[in-house]
């Protein structure tokens, strides 16, 4: 099956799925929009995300080629063992949820009707809601697509097409491996940033001129602080171990950084810190010669 | 004084300097520039930061009422035992620099001619250089004074101008206080950030995918680690001790975070996260109510 061919469904309304459907307009045969929350189909459908949206999972699964969920992984589990049991059987399922391991082997026990393959778009922002939407989210970015053994050539093909259609690029990757290093360059981001907020918020109680004194540097480490906190739980509770271990990893070298401070090794806080610098600078030529922003 | 009868040289025509020039061009009444760096300097002229720019910092300082010290905090220690010695003792002299206990320290020590008084603005940019100079740099930005018991109140005041005539907004502060408060919301921030770098290379010897994954929230959580590797040093090592408390703070507060996500305690989890996302939601409604970006 080709996308153009595919009657696709958006299960969940928000910043994701919004722009999905906004990315894949008169890319697909049907485009149909599905969110639990009734004010959130409301406001897609008003904002023309999608040309139908409703609050009914039944309804908007019959005779769907390919299902699409946008919603958190928490959501993500609660949904798939109802497809092909109370619910209709889509062909295709992918999903965009950000832990990868507990969602495939979910998947893994769906009825032999439904083809399913985990994906994880690598974007977003802090603002969600069908308000934030926005056609180009995706462009550029990786879309890690993480196939089961059960996945068939052809899904995996259209899973490929979609990626393509949103404008991101497909990286196939095993779920377990996905979950291991994405603890270190979003899930560790995430808790260096609350951590950041406790830490600043700690010392405005005692002092509250601190916060007069947060200025930019503040403000983009912490930015993921202001996260989707639903997201963020479901995410650290499918990828506990890895996670911890990468926040006691960051805790270490932060007590070497403090050591190097106190004992005035200057010389080799420099070379480390050299280090850093320049890690963080091929990263940043990595990224520009990728077209990312 | 006012300011607009004021000679003003600017000692550093990099980011700060620079961008310090081009917001005060026609605001004074006249304006030079001095680098040590004789490559910055032809820069800064030719990019019209300055309409004249040398290396010759008693030639700069000759004659001038105002001198501004935009340098990293360890050149401007090195330069003001200077002031009324072998080089021409400016009027006033306010500095830039980002820390300032020590910076004030060597303040006092200045030959009675000369009136000083202590800086930070808090804005700034990682592109370092004259090129990335920018007359809105400091526009809504809060500038720090701090005043040593020996400034007068004219210095004070034409401090005062001259912040206003950034765009900026003073904010007076005791120099060990300053330090203290920046530990958090600025020098701590930057250790995070190149702790983040740290970790997720660590992780790349292993598996270079590691690079291909890190998207947005890695990008902005460690966007402080690509800061200028002088000033940076320069801030830690006369900010040690609570820089390094810091530090120890976060650390303790990401092995916290670890043990609840090992002992599987969500539901405190969550309550602990959304403090921290209501904290950070607070300083971005304070930010927007302040005019910043």
């Amino acid at each position: 099956m080709r996308l153009s061919e595919a009657r696709v469904t958006v299960v969940g309304l928000g910043l994701m799925g919004g722009s999905a459907a906004l990315a894949l307009r008169g890319q697909v045969a049907a485009l149909a929009g599905v969110d639990a929350h009734p004010d959130v189909a409301r406001r897609a459908q008003a904002l023309g995300l999608v040309p139908r949206a409703t609050t009914d999972l039944a309804e908007a699964l019959e005779g769907c080629d390919l299902t699409l969920l946008a919603v958190p992984v928490g959501a993500i589990l609660d949904l798939l063992p109802r497809l092909g049991r109370d619910l209709p059987a889509p062909r295709l399922v992918l999903d965009f949820g950000s832990t990868k391991g507990a969602v495939v082997r979910a998947m893994a026990d769906l009825p032999p009707e439904v083809d399913p393959i985990g994906g994880h778009p690598l974007c977003g922002k802090e603002t969600p809601g069908p308000e934030a939407a926005e056609a180009g989210l995706f462009r550029g970015a990786t879309f890690v697509l993480t196939p089961l053994e059960r996945t068939s050539a052809a899904a995996m093909a259209l899973a490929e097409d979609l990626v393509h259609a949103l404008g991101a690029r497909p990286l196939y990757l095993d779920a377990e491996r996905h979950d291991h290093l994405l603890a270190w360059t979003s899930h560790l981001p995430y808790l260096l940033a609350v951590s950041l907020v406790a830490c600043v918020a700690r010392a405005a109680e005692r002092e509250p001129a601190v916060w007069d004194l947060a200025a930019s540097g503040f403000r983009d480490t912490s930015r993921l602080a202001a996260s989707d906190l639903t997201m963020m739980l479901d995410i650290l509770r499918t990828n506990r171990r890895a996670v911890a271990a990468a926040a006691r990893a960051a805790a270490a070298d932060l007590h070497h950084l403090a050591d190097l401070l106190e004992a005035s090794q200057d010389g080799r806080l420099r070379e480390e810190l050299g280090c850093r610098w320049e890690a963080r600078r091929g990263f940043e030529v990595r990224q520009r010669a990728g077209g990312r922003p």
